[in-house]
């Protein structure tokens, strides 16, 4: 049996992007022609003529807090899905509330190449330990089982003891849930009586895995590989080798971008994770997750030949309150727009003789007469609050994609 | 639109016998030939030539308890099932435990029937309050929505403000759950701010239907109405008309026997519903649900043609220790069976003298000269606990289908 899920996955970097650019350019289409939402956004563009993957950079974001307030106002999906409700299978939520649609379609959240990584093949038996209530997480898991070839349990979350006989006596070879879970399988498993040696690999997520965790499952017989999905748009990165980054799945393209910007940083910068899926029954396009990683550089050594990020590396949402004015990374980004002197920044929030204050350090690099001033005015005229501004070398701001730093201590 | 999910429901009597007759001959070889449990104890049956519906009660009962065993045995399923590895969808735990099997196939357990007849339509959406975890009950729920063209909010158990607030946002018109969290819902959602009054209809199960609950929810704007349906065989009944019982599924043969037997008791007769199921991937073949019921004369106001049974009336497992000894509906049965003169007994049994005393009611249609020393023998030899006999009038025996009755007051 093969060890990729499909050819798409070791195809050559120039046939890969050929493959984008055709099927971001069917998309675009598609989501202006049938999303209430893109109709709007994208009505300016000329998504016919989409040819190069630099163009992209020119579409708009879509960020998860508009998405939310879209929702409120065009009920139930914002406008986003053109699924009618006779074609939409189900309703998830997730916090926010943020409702996400699916369809009928075969493995609608690509979970499936994830799993074959992992090394879940047709006939397996998945104890899946998810939950199925309101969130997509379960149901994600299960279609990509199915899509394999696999049964699944659907154990859910809770109900420990329960999870333990039914393991026990059903013999499951694979887990999906969180590692955490995994962890309290094996670890109340030890003197119960119940065996649980069956299981002899996993794909977890939803959580972050620590090496040593990982070892400790590896102590237990049990391969244990990541996929990095969000409830919106499935997968959209994998482990195939531990240690060595996650691999961009096939059906998704990914930008990572300064947080609050639609602008892609150079490889190996932290910044936001933006991607755009492939559906066309949820045409997310350009949808900041709030999730920050970076790209790595070179190819995987399972030889799959798309893109590396990094793990999860925290929340883009840096939003600050400061002074009663809540400051946006998007806001932060506009005085960095304004002036091409800059080149980053990173605006640092403190608490200084019991009062906020704020200081933003700018990467200069032209230190033109009178930049502090015109950047100190951009301030105000963009947060609505007075903050000094210091002019720091090119390369002094850490690569950690924050773009508000928070410092302040309260005593 | 209809108002009849086919025409099966409205066919006439004979064309039903005729049609149960081909099933259940069809299901008899089907479970014969795939079914390593059937192959077993359907050897000595002449399946290919079951040709009345008469001959049905020759064919042995399988009893919850003994598909319990048989999977111990034979794990995971027991040998009931034909289904393969890689067509198995999903592994479903109940307590018992004992597993179920379904396949891919469409509305595997048969829901859409019923929620057609509460009303449910194309397009519609449902909020689903059962679980979804071990239990199938909210997969069932699914696969029926879905096979009507219905979308599913898989809200599952619990995290009831969760809940509130995806009513108040998605606006589902339909209900399927318990009624007692349809009534948490109704009842929390006064003064919360969340509006549930998109609410419209509700098909219900898992527990009974008090009818000033079923007023409460018509009050509210709910149209509520009742399926019975087992984890093993998906739906039996379901409501079409409120209070005036529950039609018989289409996919399914039902008898009502005596508890512990397999002898079909007179029309009306409170007994054990024993159900055959037509599902080749899980042909359940004379299961014997543990619950108690009687068929209900004439037919339905709504003009489906299928009988009717009364709601659930009870557990047939009267299973009771007896001076250290389990005695099982079977023993009584068993009893009865050898005694031609006896055609309806009743174990009663009482503590008197601080100490366990039992009593075999026997209706007796002749009096024979030694039949009470007769039975009295049956009975040690068949429970191995002595016990008195004491023949009574035919018809004096309650229509409650107990045979064993338990009532011990220990002071």
């Amino acid at each position: 049996m093969s060890d990729y899920f499909d050819e798409f996955e070791t195809r050559s970097e120039e046939e890969r992007e050929h493959s984008h650019i055709d099927a971001l350019r069917a998309q675009l289409v598609h989501a202006r022609r049938s999303s209430p939402l893109f109709s709007q956004t994208l009505a300016s563009h000329d998504c016919e003529g989409f040819s190069s993957l630099d163009e992209f950079r020119n579409y708009p974001v879509l960020r998860k807090s508009a998405l939310v307030e879209m929702q409120k106002k065009m009920p139930p999906l914002g406008g986003v899905s053109p699924l009618e409700s006779e074609t939409i299978r189900y309703i998830h939520a997730s916090p926010g509330p943020i409702y996400e649609a699916c369809s009928a379609r075969e493995d609608f959240w690509r979970l499936a190449r994830a799993l074959y990584a992992a090394g879940f093949r047709k006939g397996d038996l998945v104890h899946n330990s998810f939950s199925y209530h309101l969130t997509p997480a379960g149901a994600m898991l299960d279609s990509g089982c199915h899509a394999l070839g696999c049964a699944v349990i659907p154990a859910g979350v809770g109900q420990t003891e329960l999870q333990l006989q039914t393991i026990n006596d059903l013999r499951p070879n694979g887990y999906v849930g969180t590692p955490s879970f995994l962890k309290i399988i094996i670890e109340k498993s030890v003197g119960s009586g119940m065996d649980v040696s069956s299981l002899n690999k996993g794909l977890v997520s939803g959580e972050a895995l620590p090496p040593t965790l990982r070892e400790q499952f590896k102590e237990n017989g049990i391969d244990v590989l990541q996929a990095y999905a969000t409830a919106d748009l499935g997968v959209i990165a994998y482990e195939t080798v531990a240690d060595t980054g996650l691999i961009l799945d096939e059906g998704v393209y990914v930008e990572i971008v300064r947080p609050g910007s639609g602008d892609p940083v150079p490889s190996g910068e932290v910044g936001e994770v933006v991607v755009t899926s492939f559906n066309p029954d949820y045409p997310l396009i350009r949808f900041a997750t709030g999730d920050m990683s970076a790209f790595l550089d070179g190819q995987s050594p399972c030889g799959r030949t798309n893109r590396r990020i990094k793990g999860w590396m925290g929340r883009a949402d840096q939003t600050a309150k400061v002074r009663g004015m809540f400051i946006h990374p998007e806001q932060v980004n506009r005085i960095v727009d304004r002036h091409p002197e800059i080149q980053k920044a990173r605006l640092i929030v403190e608490w200084v003789d019991r009062q906020d204050h704020m200081t933003l350090l700018c990467e200069a690099v032209n230190r033109v007469q009178g930049l502090e001033e015109a950047v100190s005015e951009s301030i105000r005229e963009f947060c609505r609050v007075r903050g000094s501004v210091k002019l720091v070398e090119p390369g002094s701001i850490p690569n950690d994609g924050i773009v508000i730093e928070d410092s302040r201590k309260y005593e």
